[in-house]
């Protein structure tokens, strides 16, 4: 099943207590489009970029062969830029500058050979651009959906729109809790859940996610990291790794879901691991599999 | 294998958004002993009470096996004091009150026929006490021993002591962080590991607890709590489940130090359910192996 990708592409200037990187390729597409383009291809992105996006990043989208004939290049236009700098304990972070530049009029248009894409996986925008490009597409079988406090505050009743038309939601337990108005995680989700989406994950960080279906509430353990690099781009590698690999196996059933969450963690650890996208190149399935494997010894017990 | 308990016993005044409880029955030794009453028996408690402790206290340790010749009654003092007020969430807790009463003046005198003990597990004391139950030991098989941030910020010279007479620290992520200096909890793992303990589990409350050994990390998920009613005592109660589980298999083997952090947590979770030691009463072992299999679903997963 091929993935069709819709979010931002940007330039990435990162501080963090290890080191820094200036315009560095980042953008919740990019980093979607990677992670899933180790489990199925290819993958089609839509996004804006500027005549500053460097060649080097297309020629890394084109290797990982993502399809970037969606992707519109103003070439008078300048990139989306942002830039922060993570404390020491990278659990927080602090937005120095953003700059949207050409993403400020970012207008999705899906081509019309995308439009019959059986899975879609909506980077964390505008949640009226996503409605934009659910309208555009022809009956597409999984929608799986990001989005953030930004839209959460600012446009609740545009999401609450997205969230009637989506399969998944992925967020973060802050962001659960915001947008439910529900301190209590299971509780947030069965709220979140009756806003539309029939699944729910609540990333939560250094301790795992949450994946809570109608039926069944499972916790995912986060794997044991003692050298995180750089936190960005970690949650779109979660989304990446999730839907890359259902759309590979075409499987929503409640346990290939539970392997989805481990597969998404399994490339937001990747991530992590190097700046940029760097974590995300050079990847084998094999490397993937490896550490699925270890993410399951992470969290078996069997009965006496 | 039977197990020594050393610890307070306290009458707890407890404030929760769902109600309140005056003067009931608390203390590190009184949940960790009716907890692991669930498991071996008899349990052997060692600690301090004055006159005014109901005697229905008494009945219910009695009536769960526990062995109260340890227990020093000061029939002129007044029982360990404290009062707390948990906030909405329930994570956060505000302390009222604490009157140490008989508490204060507490030296852990441990009965000839206690010595013997081959498992001892020390609740939350003042080190410089935990130290002198192992002085009076007869070597033990295996210490399972709490502290907390009040014995590491005022005491970590004899803290240290204790540490290197101990099998299994268990504490909770902050103190962690706090006794290691350490952000990353695998890393502080590691320097609390070098400090003496073979073992260490740090408990992350709603988000679990893992478990550390030289050779091994293990992710216990939390169980999916929708009410909690009152936290007080979950850590003890986990203490009293995961060391009750090691003496009844008398096995420390890395597979089976899982399960014992599942039983932990199994007694954790029911502990919450209620107020005070209510959630501890009138359990069955086949309800907390029912509880232990839900932990299991929780988290397992297969490979394709």
């Amino acid at each position: 099943m091929s993935v069709l990708v819709v979010g931002s592409l940007a330039l990435d200037s990162i501080e963090t207590p290890f080191g820094s990187v200036h315009d560095a390729i980042g953008g919740s597409a990019t980093y979607i489009s990677v992670a899933a383009s180790y489990f199925v291809n290819p993958i089609r992105i839509v996004g804006v970029v500027g005549g500053d996006f460097p060649s080097s990043a297309i020629t890394f989208l084109e290797e990982r062969k993502v399809d970037i004939d969606g992707l519109q290049v103003i070439k008078d236009g300048k990139t989306f830029r942002w830039s922060g700098r993570y404390r020491y304990d990278l659990n927080e972070r602090d937005t120095l500058s953003t700059d949207l530049n050409v993403f400020e009029k970012f207008d999705p248009e899906i081509p019309e050979k995308y439009r019959k894409t059986r899975c879609v996986c909506l980077g964390n925008i505008d949640p009226v651009l996503q409605l934009k490009v659910l309208d555009q597409m022809d009956n597409p079988r999984l929608v799986v959906c990001d989005t953030m406090n930004y839209w959460i505050d600012r446009k609740k009743a545009d999401l609450q729109k997205t969230l009637k038309r989506i399969n998944i939601l992925i967020l973060n337990d802050s962001e659960a809790r915001l947008l439910s108005q529900e301190p209590n995680l299971i509780k947030a989700g069965r709220v979140i859940r009756s806003m539309g989406p029939r699944v729910v994950i609540i990333k939560k960080g250094e301790h795992g996610a949450l994946l809570l279906t109608d039926q069944m509430t499972f916790s995912a353990p986060a794997y044991p990291m003692e050298n995180i690099f750089d936190p960005t781009g970690a949650g779109d590698s979660f989304a990446g790794g999730f839907v890359g690999w259902l759309a590979r196996t075409d499987d929503t059933s409640e346990e290939n879901l539970k392997r989805a969450v481990i597969y998404g963690s399994t490339l937001a650890s990747f991530c992590v691991e190097k700046f940029s996208v760097d974590g995300l190149k050079d990847l084998t399935y094999l490397r993937i599999q490896d550490r699925f494997r270890e993410f399951r010894e992470l969290s078996r017990f069997e009965d006496l």
